[in-house]
């Protein structure tokens, strides 16, 4: 059996999203305790999770909901737009110094890059923000362009099935002969199973790690190195070994 | 006469705005080309700062504004997302390595940091990417946490007035013993002088450069060394002599 594309989740699949994200909002906390918020980072953190917890992926209203929870006196004499600019800021220059994909999974890309064979993605999440997470990771020019998939470009969201049909059916590919990575069960498995591709679950972390769902994946696996070897046993796919792993 | 408080402008006359946003815009017509856009690096330009001129000060949308002028074949196969986010990413990126205070800005600041001296400022634009600015620009540190007006922040913009009128009171400072430093004659010295705050224009360039005014400044000034000396000799103010400038 022989595959025509391997389409990749992006989130705690080509990156770990879930320490990425921990980081990130650490730094921001403090950063807005360096600029003048007298509570302890920790405190703050706290309480950031918990928006997080709470509301929709939109940080910059996070810092602002934060604020509103926490009491006003612990930032009286420091201006509100300074706080959040100071949690935005130190989110944003987090992308820079932690956002990298992992060595694995750049390696596999790379190396199927120079197959014919078409590399793509179908992420959930906002539109730009995930593109942009494609092109901080340096994976974008290891992608097909065309095979591209965003949940908010396209006006489907996962779990519905219709959002991988869309990919298939764009680019003119038959489920079964289509590969679908993901971490998650429910909302990356499932559907794929349904519609009859290729289906291999990410075992590596992340916080939805401990979620089941109602099919079990074709591979499962915890490291992209054990998917090259799956795709040169059972796919036909000529690809060079894996490099040594770091010690 | 003795100053209360010196207030400052941030665009231009903190950083050089104009010198600023033409290299990010630069970087980001770049990035976009890198990520397939099948114009020349000049082209795209042009056509963005037609879209600046037209369009209010938001970049995101500036970018997908872009795409929508140009023709459709010249980035067919490419995701417009990649595209926007190519440009976003740029532009934010050029923030960390080009967005630079006049170091004798900076000089001032510090040395006036050490006085009895109420350091704000008053700047027109949103919010938070106003905030952003003091921060990134490292300027935050030597002004008083207090004194910071942003007009969409205090919903009262400039050149009306009130905006400057509310940091007085605000401040319980008397306009007459304020100072307000700035590059524009309308926005900035017609409204600061019609309250009868000490003036100073700071003419060094900028997109601004040209406009006229209705009054004219207290002090026309081309460098922050201009005002340290004056701010010495008309003003009571104890400050040290100004660093030797960059050859």
């Amino acid at each position: 059996m022989s595959l025509d594309a391997i389409f990749f989740d992006v989130d705690d699949t080509l990156f770990s999203t879930s320490e990425f994200a921990a980081r990130a909002r650490r730094a921001a906390c403090e950063a807005m305790v360096a600029v003048g918020l007298r509570l302890d980072v920790e405190e703050v953190e706290a309480e950031l999770r918990e928006v997080v917890a709470e509301f929709s992926s939109n940080y910059e209203n996070h810092f602002d909901q934060l604020l509103r929870r926490i009491p006003a006196r612990t930032f009286k004499g420091v201006n509100r737009a300074i706080l959040v600019a100071a949690g935005v800021k130190a989110y944003h220059d987090t992308k820079l110094t932690d956002l990298r994909p992992f060595p694995d999974a750049v390696h596999l890309l790379r190396d199927l890059a120079e197959l014919d064979l078409i590399r793509g993605v179908i992420t959930s999440g906002r539109t730009i923000k995930q593109a942009e997470k494609l092109l901080r990771l340096e994976l974008y020019p290891y992608l097909t362009p065309t095979a591209i998939y965003i949940s908010a470009q396209i006006g489907i969201n996962k779990p519905n099935t219709k959002l991988w049909r869309r990919a298939c059916s764009d680019l003119n590919l038959k489920p079964a002969r289509c590969m679908y990575v993901g971490d998650r069960l429910q909302r990356d498995i499932d559907p794929a199973n349904a519609l009859g591709m290729v289906t291999v679950h990410l075992k590596r972390g992340g916080k939805h790690q401990g979620e089941e769902g109602d099919s079990a994946a074709d591979h499962t696996i915890e490291h992209f190195d054990e998917l090259r070897a799956i795709l040169v046993r059972d796919y036909e796919l000529t690809l060079p070994p894996a490099a040594p792993r770091a010690p």
